[in-house]
């Protein structure tokens, strides 16, 4: 129901190519920020250039310069005059600022950050964190109050700070040093007489992070307690942010595109241009070429037996997609099952147990079905080789596939690296191996 | 700095493995419900039972139980005493016991619905929508005011409905017949004069979705406008309930495992126990037999050539490999493209044309790569035959890859079904047909 629906897509279009300039104002002027930032991802650079170019309100450019993707914004401000990015950078939220700041080249970076007035002294404090840390995510904004302070006197602060505070989630108590000591939220000032103190109502135990937890476990406790935001705090306790909700839904989102893109075998990086895109697949591809080397290497030593049974040569195919696929679904349940804390690095060997159980029924069903087809076309005693095989290659992958990713978090890496072509060839190579040495044998070449 | 440490959670398995009530009981107090519930995810059935047995505060355990997986609750929610079921639902907010009721076996639904007291009628009606549309997803708590009441009635209001509310996010203004035309926050009650009529400080575009809005599509609005919960309504413009945030944020990391989990070719059910599991994973295996078996036949047509030159099968896995996973690949940038919004239907067309340029440049890098080992190796015929074919196979897999998952969401399908085997057999037939005939063609067979 909200939303700009397709119809308004395509007349945006339509209008942008056009370049009707007084159709766009209209349409502009019904359309919210965040959708056309959603809408615009499908111009060209050049048409989204020119759109932007047609908003008169420097506000609601801002905001749709804080929703576009990365890349089109980086592309943007790299192009944009040095007083423009300003402007609108004044604008933003201190932490969408920062993200923009961050993506700029260096010689506009410092000139841009010299330029920003005092108040966005902000943005450079947000800077010094590593991006995908709590601080690289925070918004300096937090409303903090005395704890001594009373009901009445926080709802008289809010009051005249209502201009600076863009969203109040919760009301963080502080004492004499300027330490975090406990939370309440705004509905309680509500609900306490105007002259209770605050450390009388609030929560003492706060929910908090560091500026340097990462920003994945940040969004598991915003997750897990239902926050609307969490402070980030220094070592001496002090609030330096706070991140709210919507940056995590943010996080989780970057997150679930992260582990997916990783395990497909591709690293992450600028993405638009053919050729960048290729840089990024390329690594994980010369793995697999290395391991496909190998293969043709490996298949080599049976070279003789393949002349004598041109027939083998047929089912590489299928035993190896069968033992590769069995991989990478066991690799999927795991690296899921690590990332949402269903499977814990503790329970993984019960884990790697069961997945070795799913192999083995897995094998025998398919074992089943490839003999029969391989009994029947070519003689009992291929189907039965193929059948040992097929059973042998899926068990192992299915337990291969479940424990890779189980040690590679253990050792402390990212375990969606595992069900890239890494999963995926070592099963391969292994499945070859066990079809030629059990057709030798049960053939008897 | 929140959260179970690990130190904790081994601590806790081995309590609970002890059967050491006491140790376990004084744990407890110093640990939240939903820490514990994470914590839980390691123990085996039996012990998380038991552990929920030792609980003695029945609203601790009903949070616990709220927060734990839907496996584990279904299980245990079964196997329980009815009276402590419905105890034990009573005690949840509504949209967390509904998420449980759904999951009960039919005559244990029905009995605990009848047993519910009234005022979790909420219940019953919650069950009417579908469980991925934004009524399954719903609370119905929202805090709903005139749009003629002032600022000072509503304050008044919220104090007095402050046990039935857990959190209040908007202000929710309805007209006399309890339409919603209208929402402003807690803040602006606050930094209001107590007699403004809320119709004087309210936004009236309120952005809002329908009962039967795909669970999915509620995430992106509330992801896109940064908002802290979202009403649903029904025809007549009556508020049937809210979404919040906290409830996004799961259907989030949800629907990221369920794409995850499909583009492996695994279906969604009950995951506990192998024979299940296998069961989940078995129907896209069989189509990769499927195709495996054909690729068997299709290199079967080829056995002469085989037979002549027995060095050919060596590279039958690396071409299908690399073909494979650029493929994959693709399919990941269009399935993730997709459902971020980044890439468009209507844009379609230039996505797939990018992903063809991709393919191009890494066919010419490993066509060099693949095609010198194959020339050092087995002679310069065999490596130009190599080269050629790993490049077609690999521009024509990154098209295809990119292109199905675009044509299966223009058809109304999930595109995320397009990565796992379907993808990969239809590449890797091509692949291997490619390869023969270029080797056939170019070794003069």
């Amino acid at each position: 129901m909200a939303g700009i629906n397709q119809r308004t897509e395509a007349l945006l279009r339509r209008l942008v190519r056009r370049e009707a300039a007084g159709g766009i104002r209209k349409l502009l002027a019904r359309t919210r920020p965040e959708d056309l930032a959603a809408a615009m991802e499908m111009l060209t650079w050049a048409e989204q250039r020119r759109l932007i170019g047609l908003i008169d309100d420097m506000d609601y450019a801002a905001t749709v310069l804080a929703n576009v993707s990365d890349e089109f914004a980086r592309q943007f401000f790299e192009n944009a005059e040095e007083g423009l990015v300003v402007e609108l950078l004044e604008r933003m939220e201190p932490d969408d600022a920062t993200d923009i700041v961050e993506n700029l080249p260096d010689h506009l970076r410092d000139r841009v950050l010299n330029q920003l007035e005092s108040e966005d002294a902000d943005v450079r404090d947000l800077l010094e964190w590593p991006s995908d840390s709590a601080g690289g995510i925070m918004s300096p904004l937090a409303f903090k109050m005395r704890q001594t302070a009373t009901c009445g006197e926080a709802i008289a602060s809010l009051q005249r700070q209502h201009e600076e505070l863009e969203a109040v989630h919760y009301v963080y108590c502080v004492d004499g040093e300027e330490r975090l000591v406990g939370v309440t939220s705004l509905r309680s000032l509500l609900t306490h007489a105007p002259d209770t103190p605050l450390v009388a109502l609030m929560t003492r135990e706060v929910i908090q992070v560091g500026p340097r937890t990462d920003q994945e476990e940040v969004a598991r406790f915003v997750a897990r307690y239902d926050l609307l935001a969490v402070p980030v705090v220094d070592r001496n306790g002090r609030i330096l942010g706070i991140i709210t909700v919507d940056d995590v839904l943010d996080v989780i989102e970057d997150e679930a595109a992260e582990d997916m893109m990783l395990m497909a075998g591709m690293s992450e990086g600028p993405s638009q241009g053919a050729f960048q895109q290729s840089l990024r697949r390329a690594g994980w591809l010369m793995a697999t070429l290395v391991g496909g080397i190998l293969m043709a290497e490996i298949i080599g030593i049976y070279e003789a037996t393949l002349a004598t049974v041109a027939v083998l040569a047929g089912f590489i195919p299928v035993i190896m997609g069968m033992g590769g696929n069995v991989g990478i679904q066991s690799a999927t349940v795991a690296v899921r099952g690590l990332a949402t804390g269903h499977v814990q690095l503790g329970g993984g060997f019960r884990f790697v147990f069961q997945e070795a159980q799913v192999g083995i029924l897995l094998g025998l069903l398919f074992a089943t079905l490839l003999g029969t087809y391989g009994g029947v076309r070519f003689g009992i005693e291929i189907g039965a080789a193929v059948a040992m095989s097929v059973c042998l290659s899926i068990a192992a992958a299915s337990a291969i596939g479940g424990a890779i990713p189980v040690l590679l978090s253990r050792m402390g890496a990212d375990p969606a690296i595992a069900t890239g072509p890494f999963v995926t060839t070592s099963v391969d190579i292994l499945a070859v191996l066990i079809y030629f040495n059990v057709a030798r044998a049960m053939l008897g070449l």
